[in-house]
């Protein structure tokens, strides 16, 4: 008998009869001799009507205010959900976030989890109850309610799952695992049936949308393995077929033979900025930073690029719909401050990452990735490298166009040996 | 500086204009020097939305689950309000029943209020900021959510005020005060400018539908002055005129000359049944609504009257959505039990009753009722009398008649002295 943690999103809970289709799933896995604890989302649109709401009364709602709203709709969708249980047999018992409790700091629609606590849900579980706990949500040091950010329920179950020593979290989604690049844009796109966090982190993290990144980042931190599978699939199929579904997320040290990349990840939600001739000093990045992080704003990319003449241009990306809000801080707090030339600015880019652990051990990506956009006439604005990845920003019309071209040319149109 | 605590109903939350509204009016009177609490109920239509929604999933919903999913529309609208404060300059903040901490008793779906903690809205207040708390839910002694049962906001208010000893509790509703009797069946009808708990119970009880009885009682074990007062005023209605406007229910030793009457109350929802020819011995009205109460259907007005022949017919009323139900246990489980005769029941009758405080002191208060339904034909079926109120059934057709007679024959119509 082993612990199993099952997430589900919102458009698995988009209907009571698809909660009933969850229920059935669940059961399933239950009745195979799993203990089981579940985690869903709110339902489809629920999040953004609470959001749309509170925006219709202040249009930059007030943060705390904001996750005791948005927190209703997880409370909703595991009550629910217990209930489908109960009408089909199972024992099931719902909690939210403070009540299990999910411990996280103060950084309201942001929060990060710290702890949680798990004799109550390991009570339940003894007693042979379905556990049902609420994503996204937790409680902070002085008891408010916080959440974790759009996708936070993806994280709730990998934290839930390494609190538990699960001995795997499964997270249904409406896609049947990772591919080498979205299928939208490259039919030849491959499912992987094996990725390693650190690549999935890259992937997530630079727009695969599958996995919000911070849930890979436990699932790392936390040794938790993580399965990204359909949730399309009929819900009365044998365990062991879903069990082998989709796309494990494992550690570097179980994978075998290793391909130099294992996908393309793009992302078209940035903008990036530019502050165009600042002294080149010490401790110029934090002055122009810091304001933009007091304001909230996150920034992803970060270039500097110091040549001899004392100037420097300064360049990051940030979320297309924090744009303004960025280049308004700047102009107020920054420019002057840091005596900087202009600033300029473009929202319309894209980002284009090849990502993968065998990058690690080889030469030459960075030439062949080069290569290939310039053989299709894309010109590269940045440039942004780590160990498994290395990301370029270009003009958003060429991302389509990119994204086949390097997927073709790092050979992941080919179906690899398993 | 005096402590005030406001209720808004679901038709004064029923729009994020709506909650605008509110906000200006409980920032006049922050503005006007008081502490304020505000307790909210759910946006209109939200409870029943939810509700139905487990239903769906669920018809008979597991109590538990169903307070879990009832008590979102609460927080959705605290945090709402808090936000709508902020908008205008106030400094707000919103409390679920948990957070502040509202405690009660297990009974999932009529959960009773046991203790409400007030440092933290205390701190709140010295702090100047407008304290918002959810309606209708609490917390058990295990942790789990709780909801009061439906007009629960009212409750929550009255017991918020006691636990903080405020100076008043005003309950905003979509009427402008307590009436004589219903002023669409008696257009003379009246406002009363007090009432005393006792009084107000009987009304509220009776149909009246103004406050729920147990935040009546709650006013009246706690001593807490509540005021019924209309939220359709303009919002900025100066505060001295809005804090002498609707109905205060007080307590009797602060009254001066009582009318003997305050008002006529009905209701239209009732059947009733009777079992006829019943042995009259011990034991037989337990033997008769013991499985009554067994099948869950409640009971209003019970009369048993003893002749001298050995036999008995044994009356009472119950909702008329109980009806058949409770004709069907009587059928099954107590017919032959008890040796009755025959089972007859109505579910076409009306209950009309006069309520006053100053009954207790006044003869004649009865024999002018029956006389008042005797000259109008009015034939009455059954007779149960308290303290402060005389309640009859007659048939239904003749309600409007009987309520306009009596309402004329107690003097109501002609505005009193103050």
């Amino acid at each position: 008998m082993s612990l199993i943690v099952h997430k589900y999103g919102g458009t698995s809970m988009g209907s009571t009869e698809r909660i009933m289709n969850v229920a059935r799933r669940v059961a399933k896995w239950h009745a195979a001799g799993h203990q089981m604890v579940v985690v869903p989302s709110a339902m489809a649109g629920e999040t953004n009507r609470l959001i749309a709401l509170a925006k219709e009364i202040q249009p930059q709602p007030d943060p705390r205010e904001l996750d005791m709203i948005a927190a209703t709709g997880e409370q909703v969708s595991v009550g629910l959900l217990a209930m489908a249980l109960k009408t089909i047999g199972v024992d099931a018992v719902s909690y939210a976030g403070w009540q299990v409790a999910v411990r996280t700091d103060e950084a309201y629609t942001k929060a990060r989890i710290v702890s949680i606590d798990d004799a109550k849900v390991r009570a339940d579980l003894a007693a042979g109850r379905v556990v049902i706990v609420t994503g996204f949500q937790g409680v902070d040091p002085a008891g408010n309610i916080t959440t974790l950010g759009r996708g936070g329920s993806d994280t709730s179950a990998v934290a839930v799952a390494a609190a538990l020593s699960a001995v795997e979290c499964l997270i249904y989604t409406d896609v049947d695992g990772v591919y080498t690049t979205d299928p939208r844009i490259v039919p030849e796109a491959r499912r992987l049936s094996k990725i390693t966090f650190e690549e999935m982190l890259e992937m997530a993290s630079l727009g695969s949308k599958v996995l919000q990144s911070r849930s890979v980042e436990f699932a790392g931190k936390y040794k938790v393995k993580t399965r990204v599978l359909s949730s399309l699939t009929p819900p009365d199929i044998p365990v062991a077929e879903e069990a082998a579904s989709g796309t494990l997320i494992t550690f570097e040290e179980e994978q075998m033979e290793q391909a130099v990349i294992s996908g393309i990840a793009f992302n078209r939600d940035e903008a990036k900025i530019t502050i165009n001739n600042v002294p080149d000093r010490p401790g110029i990045a934090y002055q122009i930073l810091g304001p933009v992080a007091e304001a909230n704003v996150d920034v992803d990319m970060i270039i500097q690029n110091a040549g001899s003449s004392g100037m420097t241009d300064f360049s990051f990306t940030t979320h297309r719909n924090e744009y303004d809000k960025a280049l308004a801080v700047l102009n107020a707090r920054v420019k002057d401050q840091v005596k900087a030339g202009t600033i300029t600015g473009d929202p319309k880019i894209a980002k284009v990452s090849v990502v993968g652990i065998g990058m690690k051990s080889h030469v030459g990506v960075a030439s062949l990735m080069f290569r290939t956009l310039s053989e299709e006439g894309i010109n590269i604005q940045m440039i942004s490298t780590s160990e498994i990845k290395i990301s370029v920003v270009i003009d958003d019309k060429y991302l389509e166009l990119a994204v086949r071209a390097l997927h073709k040319a790092f050979g992941l149109d080919v179906v690899a040996a398993a």
